[in-house]
């Protein structure tokens, strides 16, 4: 869709090939795109980092769905912070467990504390954040 | 619904105090439950290192739909590793840009090879692993 | 030194149990030790986020210090920041490489801006900045 | 040194032109040196998530120095594992506090289970393992 600049990397042999056996064993299919997601992954850190940016974000929560009141405490919330959070996907891992993934959008900083509210929820056994990036400019 | 044991922490007073203010600003309701976080965290780390450990994970793409055939790379993909991936969500960040969560289930090892595989494929502009717990004796 | 203050934590047998089995292979000597330390983890990674606080850090670099002019540009630089770097640390690895540690003191924000310009130097194989605390209130 | 090798990478413009500004802001001089350091950083985190690779590492303690016994602990403690340490750097943070970094060399597994171990003594506030290289083929 773009056309792509081209440019030259210049690199020792050693580290060459000790890259070439890591693109390998990820599975890339050539140089330009093992590093192209190198740099993709460096800016969505640094990106991450500001409070401001605009972030897409995923929440993961594992809960026990017999803690009585707990989805509905969950779901509540999530209602307060409807604006950020576009959608939810929930499985049932056993009879006990359940896994929820929310998609945030919204800048870092609102996305850390909607996770924070939700991940100290009494009844997540285990929850974390996961910073992306909306795709713009990548 | 299980029973509960009590035992005593001891702490200097400087900081239980700030800890008490870190517990306000995530939003916990008490001292235990923050408490039995952290240590469900350091559990979930010592086993996500662990190749054999069964796990859940998240794994967060984000790519451009337009790049030919990449969907249906993607969607062939998933189905290779059918039986480790439990559920996708999809959602439309922007005309371009799409995010995709999978949930994962299976060993660590296993999870982060499918991870990598998925997150390599070239259009693929962002994608992260997130390992997390099946909750079992969490 | 300080009078400790002391709380109870209420927590689900099983979850104990596994929490015992991790001190156990970490080496602390009882559980209030285990549960500081995480405590204190906590804060100090919330403190590290935060541009303005006062931290310790160290930049770890590995070079090869038979590039020319390398050991003299590093050098230079350190003293531009001496007043964050604190002391410096210098071993052989074998016939090249070089590991020098550096402590800095700071606000978070101005040493992570001298590790960037550390581990960006031509010929530093590779750098890494660990933020940790000054020790106050801890 | 080395002779070193060049290859072409071809990157959307957009993507190419956000990368400058991280390089620029990083203090890197050139694209080549930016992109080494990209590709060093994911081998050194493949390496030292495998418990028999050779790695140097450092691990940082803040502790009281006031605390009855402490510092013997830690000396003793390094003593039993002097094959390993390298060498250590102390920093008088203030009249209370030290800083302390202990330069580890050895295999991976064997390196985390020594900070481990000095993490967890009583009295050390703070502690961190930073796992790097030991410099060959990178």
């Amino acid at each position: 869709m773009h056309e792509l600049v081209r440019f030259g990397v210049s690199m020792a042999p050693e580290l060459l090939e000790r890259f070439d056996g890591l693109i390998r064993r990820k599975g890339y299919t050539n140089r330009s795109e093992a590093i192209r997601d190198l740099v993709r992954n460096s800016l969505v850190e640094e990106e991450s980092q500001q409070e401001e940016s605009e972030v897409a974000g995923t929440v993961t929560l594992i809960y026990d769905h017999h803690v009585i009141g707990l989805s509905d405490l969950l779901n509540d919330l999530q209602h307060d912070f409807y604006q950020a959070i576009v959608s939810t996907l929930h499985v049932h891992l056993d009879a006990h467990h359940c896994l929820e993934v929310l998609v945030l959008q919204g800048k870092a900083g609102e996305v850390r504390r909607i996770a924070d509210r939700l991940i100290s929820v009494k009844g997540v056994k285990h929850g974390k954040l996961t910073l992306t990036s909306t795709g713009k400019g990548l």
